[in-house]
């Protein structure tokens, strides 16, 4: 044991130090704590910074994207509503230090020998890399701690589509998890310290690692591409277009009947894992291809037009083109936010790469938004014959935390909201 | 079809653009072609570098570590060797555009319309984000072909250790790539446009995507953490150690009996998925994990020192602490090259992540580095008690491609050589 390291009055300033050192711009290490990630990477070069966890809204939906995910769906185990409540308090004041950059607790090496770690310390020395977290309540969590009477009309289960292959150990969860960082090792700690705070009360049903976002939620920047090759997110809702957010991401009181009220300011996640079957799609034609989304490869342009950010020609476009068929001048003005990432998880046991994209999209009423919109797409989608929806879940994510006292869920769970 | 995009004199110059902008620095897009990748990102900070293709040396061994891996076996479905050594020249081409920054072949929107395009698109835009792609050539390989005279001895088949708990699907191969790349949409393009290239002459057994590096090949960097929260890589062989690098990683002439001639300039590698139970791992108390390597998890020192780069003191650690029993000095000077990359693949249906590290460790000889190492850790290792070693495989890595007529594996399949 490192007496120099372990003991003394300066051991929490080093705990602090050492995560949130970096967001503070701070170059000179003391007591050779770790500061930066090996190299040139993310965490160091300017995508480093912390973003704030409090507000009217959780971060993590009009936030610009970060460019990666680590999502977890998780079971409740416990049948104590106030032990579940305490969970939540207790996941809130992780998130509020890991999304600083703080490690949770007394940190990796600050407590006693003698007992396990707070913090499990992978993410020691990286900057908080812009994590966001945020969670969310499925539908079978209003089945448990007399929840009955609080589950929204606007969190509706999602009806079987033509096409859907689910597999249930991909499908469901009482609650998920959200993180998003420009460091995966950022995300994916977060996900592991929120999984041992919860230890014995939630367990992980399901995970999902993401690694390229698939959609831009910034006006001015490059459109990222997904496994399709193609630009994914041109037209979506920027996080900074406040009245689209407002129209048609976030809850607002006027929703509300009595069942709903705890979600203004909240928003409904549809999360799908969908399978790209990547070698049929790299044998189709480059005319079919673009035929097939209605949009051109290089550019990203639509049908006729000649730059990505140009308004679509709907009536150019094939009748089954994805865009033709997604865009909201055919779905009586439904727009909803994407946020998703590609993901490749090895191989099948077939030789073929298990990837795709796995979808996010957030919207103020799930019925209004994705069940009609998804109707449309997996009855007449030209993209269903390269691609195939194998997870599912949906769940409400509630307003933001609002202040150091405040936790994710309390509206609903207080009496009086 | 947009006319300006896909016709004219100037698209071959488009799409050389797309890919290498970047990485010439350039800022001015000409002809909408997208540049860089959204946002604050590894590809636009500086870490967007070529890394030379050609050498004595396969690039991607004494290279600086990249941020992330995705590494594939593949198995060998020809039997016809004109059409094997086909398809290594056409790797070899094809990583030669891709290491560059390019696309392979006439790129992903460059071909006719009515055929597929050459390169499936998805890193259009991104910087070569130091691509590295280094291949190998497994046991079973020299089965084929008539080699079976130019296996060399030193690519001995790994014995079954204890504590091997090998999945099938997740071992051997008769070839492999390892694409490392700060972008990892980088690394799995590359690894997708070969598995393309390759089709019906090759295809993928396993692959595996690391997210984090677990070791440091530069001096001065900061030493990465794995899973387990430690520093990883503290004592390896840098890059720039010219002398280390001949004595313990490069096959060199004189190793050579008539049937590893061809490996001159070449190395041996050993790929080993080990999975960590980060469950157990994180209900250890600090003191036992401490011992566990014989380092404190801070600073990384050695027990008794103050600082990560003190020289360890073997004697005063546990007698089965990990860093004591790998040491060279517990091993008559064994030293060998780690390439390693955490991973995390979801969960496993038990509710527990599956999480580890991918092991990629380079020798001059398998039977004088990992062979004998394993033998004692596994033997004896306190680590053992949270890890398991579930996937294995073993390639001989050839020497570099010397210049653009040169190709991977010349030397093997050359009458002459
Ligand atoms: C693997 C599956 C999918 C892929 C590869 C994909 C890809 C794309 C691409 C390339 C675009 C054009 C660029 C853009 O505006 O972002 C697009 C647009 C869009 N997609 Fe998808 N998409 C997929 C699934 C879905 C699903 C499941 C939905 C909703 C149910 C959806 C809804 C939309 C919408 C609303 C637009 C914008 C249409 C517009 O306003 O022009 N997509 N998608
Ligand atoms: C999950 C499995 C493993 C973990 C978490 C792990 C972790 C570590 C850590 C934290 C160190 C100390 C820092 C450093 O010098 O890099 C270390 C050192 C080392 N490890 Fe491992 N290791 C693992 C498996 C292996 C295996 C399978 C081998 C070889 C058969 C190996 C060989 C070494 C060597 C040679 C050293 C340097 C010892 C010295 O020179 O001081 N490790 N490892």
């Amino acid at each position: 044991m490192n007496e120099n390291e372990r003991g003394g009055p300066s051991r929490r300033a080093l705990i602090g130090w050492g995560g949130a050192g970096l967001a503070l711009g701070a170059a000179a290490a003391g007591g050779g704590v770790a500061l930066s990630h090996d190299g040139p990477s993310p965490a160091s070069a300017g995508s480093g910074g912390a973003v704030e966890f409090h507000g009217p809204h959780q971060a993590g939906i009009a936030t610009p994207v970060q460019d990666r995910l680590h999502f977890a769906a998780f079971d409740v185990k416990t049948e104590d509503r106030a032990e579940f409540v305490q969970l939540l308090k207790d996941w809130t004041a992780a998130a509020r230090l890991m999304t600083a950059g703080k490690p949770v607790g007394e940190g990796a090496y600050g407590g006693l020998a003698e007992a396990p770690p707070d913090d499990t310390g992978e993410a020691l020395g990286l900057s908080p890399s812009r994590l966001t977290l945020t969670v969310g309540f499925g539908p079978s969590l209003f089945e448990r701690f007399g929840l009955a009477d609080r589950r929204p009309p606007a969190l509706a289960d999602l009806p079987k589509f033509p096409g859907d292959n689910l597999d249930k150990s991909r499908t469901g969860g009482d609650l998920c998890v959200q993180a998003c960082a420009d460091d995966p090792q950022v995300a994916v700690h977060a996900i592991r310290n929120l999984a041992r705070v919860g230890f014995g009360k939630v367990a992980v049903r399901w995970s999902q690692l993401g690694f390229g976002k698939t959609s831009s939620t910034t006006p001015d920047a490059q459109t990222p591409r997904n496994l399709m090759g193609f630009k994914d997110g041109t037209r979506n809702i920027a996080g900074t277009e406040t009245a689209r957010l407002d129209k048609h991401v976030w809850v607002s009181a006027s929703d509300g009947d009595a069942k709903s009220a705890w979600m203004t300011g909240g928003s409904y996640l549809v999360a799908r894992r969908i399978r790209m079957n990547i070698e049929t799609w790299d044998r189709a034609s480059l005319q079919e291809q673009e035929d097939v989304f209605g949009r051109d490869k290089g550019e990203g342009a639509p049908v006729g037009k000649a730059k990505e950010h140009d308004a679509p020609f709907l009536k150019a476009m094939k009748p089954d083109a994805h865009v033709r068929l997604a865009h909201p001048d055919s779905n009586d003005g439904i727009t909803i936010l994407r946020r998703g990432y590609s993901f490749t998880d090895g191989t099948d046991g077939l030789g073929r790469l298990d990837a795709g994209l796995f979808f996010l999209a957030y919207q103020r009423d799930v019925r209004e938004g994705f069940i009609p919109l998804q109707r449309r797409l997996s009855a007449h989608d030209a993209l269903n014959e390269y691609i195939q929806h194998v997870g599912s879940a949906v769940f409400a994510v509630p307003p933001g935390v609002r202040d150091s006292h405040d936790w994710w869920g309390r509206a609903l769970f207080s009496k009086e909201a």
